[in-house]
């Protein structure tokens, strides 16, 4: 690995961390890929010290308004920004939302770093990516991450567990189809935001939530043995005109305040790196596998399991048994 | 596997494929679960019969009462159907939608057998949950099997390439943020609907649907080699009243009928396996990787990463060393 290119990333030279980005990207969707681990690796070591923000929400929440928002409270109070907008919803042409080219010129000039990731439709190629993407920029010394994305897939899901304080949006009058599936998405949050706080029902809705937080005790509860709570607050905003932003920037600092008084910080980095590693491993090991299966091997394979003359499970592990890496092959 | 069990099951009985779908999910979200295995290894031969519809489409669009509606109308027209509604919301209790409860009344009595499926948070176990839970209900005999996804994250397109056909749901006045995102939904789409029909603004979403049908000549054309092409055909529909539904099933056949004489419907049967394939065999050989490795050690070595000791690449690489399955070591 060139040692300029890594103290330009480390300088956190805006060109090349996009650069790095874009190599660590197409390392989390290749067949193998040793620059991009190689990056990693270098870079690894001047990781953890950004604060992590994920950023969820169903469509229609005005996220993207939002994290802008943020990302601007944050400058002005003198720190150094990134933005990852993960947008998982073209898988086939990697296309990024519509909306990206206007985003990118309201920041423009404003030291704010976005950049914008989708899936390509393959198996966990996303989430791995978005968390090198992190790893860059952490080691860019970006002091705060934000970390967007719909929110409303497993996906979504994965990708909140890199962060180290999870922000879940509503806003009032998006349905009641919506409305239910909050349930389930309330249980990954530290902080609640209802945004377009002008709109009819945005009481309501602030209502609604402190109700669900008042009658499932676990909300918000984090993992950890003293039982120590966090109940997530609850803030209305208006991120078109920032109102109610510098509150849920206070709102992250004392999340983050509680994590690290509580030694949680330390769960949130090792939840964050089991997951990261097996699906590193998960990755690599069907990389290796496969490697060593000839393709019509494959397609043969295949042509029996679809003609239904063996089954998957006889196929896996006739697979493993034949074509695992041995021990100490080395790479 | 027991032979009544299996007979049961073959024979459609609603309480055994209960059973055999719960078996098949806790398998999939265990670490080892022999029972589940041989359930697939047992059913396996007898499926490849059901015509699987995959329906996704953002929240607010109606999807389950489309679907509620698709089942009805394929009952009433002496088929035999299952819907599987995958809801990807709520990752760690694994609750269902609150609506749950509702629809399952709705159909009850109409020999339309439902099942919802969570997420447990868990890497890559709802896809393959829900692979093998179509595998039991196109064993157990239904010709129709709908499966239900959000359709906003990677899980639902992946769960979207178990499908033969692929119904992308719209609905009119959702949102500037929703029309960005079915530009990439689009893709995946064989049939589009436009839902909530009698709303205003449906028109105009069947004439931008059209538009950007014509612009992307990609769209629609199947992976085949001499390019028979399919047009997604757009359908106006007001699920709640039942309005339209006979013509989203009627178009549902004429693509069913198309892949037939093209020789289409095994590529789709090709995909879906490979991906069925790759992702068992991802996760079979992570958890007898781990399996290999003391619980202390895997600690130790995320302790390494989080305290930046070691980065990620080089404990997967020394893992993948010292643990793979060596070869023949049988299961």
């Amino acid at each position: 690995m060139n040692n300029d290119f890594i103290s330009q990333i480390r300088q956190g030279d805006p060109l090349a961390v996009a650069r790095a980005i874009t190599r660590v990207e197409r390392g989390a969707f290749a067949e193998h890929d040793e620059t991009a681990r190689k990056l990693i690796r270098a870079l690894f070591a001047f990781t953890g010290h950004a604060h992590i923000i994920g950023v969820t929400g169903a469509p229609g929440t005005g996220k993207s308004t939002l994290v802008n928002a943020l990302a601007q409270e944050y400058r002005a109070r003198g720190k150094r920004v990134a933005i990852i907008a993960v947008d998982p919803s073209s898988p086939f042409s990697g296309g990024a939302l519509l909306g990206d080219r206007l985003r990118m010129q309201d920041l423009a000039g404003t030291g704010i770093f976005i950049r914008s990731m989708a899936s390509r439709g393959q198996l966990g190629g996303l989430a791995a990516a978005v968390s090198d993407a992190i790893l860059v920029l952490d080691a860019a010394g970006f002091e705060i991450i934000l970390v967007e994305t719909v929110g409303a897939g497993q996906g979504e899901v994965d990708i909140a567990k890199h962060a180290h304080t999870t922000l879940v949006l509503e806003a009032p009058g998006l349905g009641d189809e919506i409305q239910a599936i909050k349930a389930g998405i309330l249980e990954i949050a530290d902080v609640l935001v209802v945004n377009k706080a002008d709109r009819d029902g945005a009481n309501a809705a602030v209502a609604a939530l402190e109700m669900n937080l008042s009658l499932n005790p676990a909300l918000g509860i984090q993992n950890n043995s003293d039982k120590t709570a966090w109940r997530p607050p609850v803030i209305k905003t208006i991120a078109l005109t920032a109102e109610g932003i510098g509150d849920v920037v206070d709102a992250i600092a004392r999340h983050e305040t509680f994590l690290n008084k509580n030694g949680l910080r330390a769960n949130k980095e090792r939840a964050r790196f089991q997951d990261a590693l097996r699906e590193l491993l998960q990755r690599e090991l069907l990389q290796r596998t496969l490697r060593t299966l000839p393709p019509a091997r494959w397609d043969e394979l295949i042509r029996q399991i679809t003609e239904r003359e063996r089954d998957l499970y006889s196929v896996a592990d006739e697979i493993i048994a034949q074509h695992s890496v041995p021990p100490n092959a080395g790479v």
